[in-house]
């Protein structure tokens, strides 16, 4: 283990703020391993390339010999949003919070260690779910009402006269709470949770406890390039996803937010990072090869070594090449259910959500069976438009069609109509 | 049972607010009995002429056969200020809030009819204290922050940058979720108690309930004219106080507020009030004179008529032929503790509560012992210096000292030094 000077200067790279950085180095310099906070929000247990930020922090912290304390967060996910103007958040029940938590330590073992003795799993349900109205009372005396409202999104609310619930001022003293039970030696979180997380220094302090050390790292944008990445905006990359897609959706991103990938999404050290940015910067490196990099790497991180190249290979054929992929999930039709109109077509091989949805795209013009654009919404299909042809929905979306004969059961082992991913023909017999 | 448009006038006399007056009104036209809530706050149970007010415009109510649900206010006295700003509101046990509860009906029995049937009497704790985390959340997120810091005093407060706790703007939700609770008509309060009573309708409202009636009441100031009525400000009558005490007090509150207490503190109907207002007004009253009438007035009203009379009688013996009065607590001294300084033997009688205040009453010369001034607080007081001697604080308390010889146990059957209030001899011989 590094001395504390140089476990400080580690850990301390990378982030934005410290609160407070001599705090931390007096904590490093007991010896003891730290318990390192880092709260989970079970409504989206998908886990993207942003969220991976703070990950690989606190996989720092492991590398250290400290403890990583992760909180899932299954008390609020099952209330879920009461004001009830927030649709994404509906109540869970203990089952589904379970099963994305689940899901969650799945994925999260592409970043952190998770074996015995370098994590704690705790579920804050266990503690807060405890708490009485005479606690809650107790609680919210510990804290004023201006020191809340000075959190940035509430303060910017109640300016522009946009209401805030009573119910979101509580939110963070549950966070803080957190800390208390779990006596965090550090908090780690974006730039965002600053605020909460201070919340937990100051509801720990009241507690008699030493006030943990606050940690943010940058918030990295979604693809669009604009917005911090979220699942429920549509611009993340998951960690998981596979090769194909993290490729494609990283060459996509606009050259503005290069740098920020380059710093944030491809586990170099800051040395490393920094020179590549340096030479974009200065026209050494040109974008496009940037971005291929970029792609390389971050698929290499979370696919294993070589995978990153593969994927190079495969996007390539498909989109200089123009050829369908070789990974292709294929759809099996009953004859019986021939002809079919296009748009149901389309919902039965999962490329839209809705009928609308289906008649809107093939209006659009983003429709092509075998590569030929299909423009006629109205259009009926029969087998023998469709038996082994790919419909492209897009660029990048691909399904082969199988007509089953009677009989056959659907064909390929599938329930009738089920997208079932398999290998091509063309690679089985390669 | 006189008829809703008859009822709604004489339920209406003398509030402030009626939100809303053609709620009350279609309500009493349904002919059902009313559920009429008052909230008690169980802290300081005793019932003074303020709080009488809206206990008159209740007894109204239940003249009238609607059900008076009281809700004795058992939750938050037992969490009591979690701030710890107020040494006044210190946590109370079950055992104390039972017995403030008790004292409570015992006093409110001079102006409600506690009959069965026609009052129901309900602690919040009951269900307040069922509430967990999860029902906190949902029901604060029925609330805007901009609403609950709409309160007057929330409003001055944020301006002036006074600290409000996040646990008070918690407050008034309880106090909602008790009319939800109750399933409350009609809610009545002070003025100042409007912006929380409105709570009640709008959180009755979001539970699918009728929203209830809010009516005030005016808040009557205490003696010294100024602060509204309140025992912790000590400008407090209460009803259950003695004649005498009622009747001295009633004598001393400035003339500026006669008018407000001939109007609020009498039980008489509005046109009697305002006749006398009007004499008063117009010089035909004399204020001197309207102050006896008052004071016999609300004594007789709280201990039956020709209370009053004998009231003034006894008044007019003390202040004005400068005698005792007949009715004097008596304090008894076993002769070993004797000599007694002087702010030693005021604190025993029960004329100071801490040897400092004695010290100080005693060099502001406000000290007699029959008539005579003390005013050497190092004076050491014996046996033949006090029995039978009367000792006076001010203007109008009195206790007669008796010293009990050796073996007695203290006389008069109390504990040694304990105040004993009896009759005096003098009375005895009558």
């Amino acid at each position: 283990v590094p001395d504390p000077e140089h476990q400080l200067r580690l850990l301390c790279a990378g982030t934005v703020d410290v609160i407070r950085r001599e705090e931390l180095a007096a904590r490093l310099r007991t010896g003891r391993p730290l318990r390192v906070k880092l709260g989970i929000d079970p409504t989206a247990a998908d886990i993207h390339l942003g969220f991976a930020v703070v990950l690989r922090k606190l996989r720092q912290f492991q590398d250290l010999g400290h403890l990583a304390v992760l909180i899932i967060g299954d008390f609020t996910a099952r209330v879920g949003d009461p004001t009830g103007r927030s649709a994404t958040r509906p109540p869970l029940t203990a089952e589904q919070v379970a099963r994305h938590a689940e899901s969650y330590l799945a994925q999260v073992g592409r970043v952190l260690d998770l074996r015995a003795g370098r994590v704690e799993v705790l579920h804050n349900a266990d503690w807060l779910g405890e708490l009485d109205m005479g606690d809650v009372l107790r609680l919210t005396a510990q804290v004023t009402v201006a020191r809340i409202l000075e959190r940035d999104d509430f303060a910017a609310r109640m300016r522009s006269g946009t209401p805030i619930a009573l119910s979101e001022l509580l939110y963070p003293l549950l966070q803080g709470t957190d800390s208390v039970e779990v006596r965090a030696d550090v908090e780690l979180g974006g730039t965002d949770q600053l605020f909460n997380n201070l919340m937990g220094r100051h509801l720990q302090a009241q507690a008699g406890q030493e006030p943990q050390v606050v940690m943010t790292v940058p918030l990295l944008e979604g693809t669009d390039g604009v917005q911090k990445m979220s699942k429920s905006l549509g611009n993340a990359i998951g960690i998981a996803e596979p090769p194909a897609e993290q490729f494609g959706k990283l060459m996509s991103i606009p050259d503005a937010v290069l740098p920020r990938y380059l710093s944030l999404a491809t586990g170099w050290d800051p040395d490393r990072a920094r020179a590549a940015v340096e030479a974009l910067a200065a026209g050494e490196l040109h974008p496009a090869a940037a971005k291929r990099l970029l792609a390389r790497t971050v698929v290499d991180l979370y696919h294993g070594p070589g995978a990153g190249e593969a994927a190079e290979a495969e996007f390539d054929r498909v989109f200089r090449a123009h050829e369908p992929p070789r990974d292709l999930p294929e759809v099996s039709l009953p004859v019986a259910e021939l002809p079919m109109e296009l748009p149901v077509l389309l919902v039965r091989a999962g490329l839209a959500a809705s009928h609308r949805e289906a008649r809107r795209l093939v209006t659009q013009g983003g429709v092509r069976l075998d590569g030929r654009r299909l423009d006629d919404p109205e259009a009926h299909l029969d087998a023998t438009d469709l038996d082994g042809r790919v419909l492209q929905r897009g660029r990048r979306r691909f399904v082969r069609v199988r007509v089953a004969p009677p009989g056959s059961g659907g064909g390929n082992g599938g329930a009738s109509g089920d997208v079932v991913p398999v290998r091509s023909e063309r690679d089985r017999s390669e």
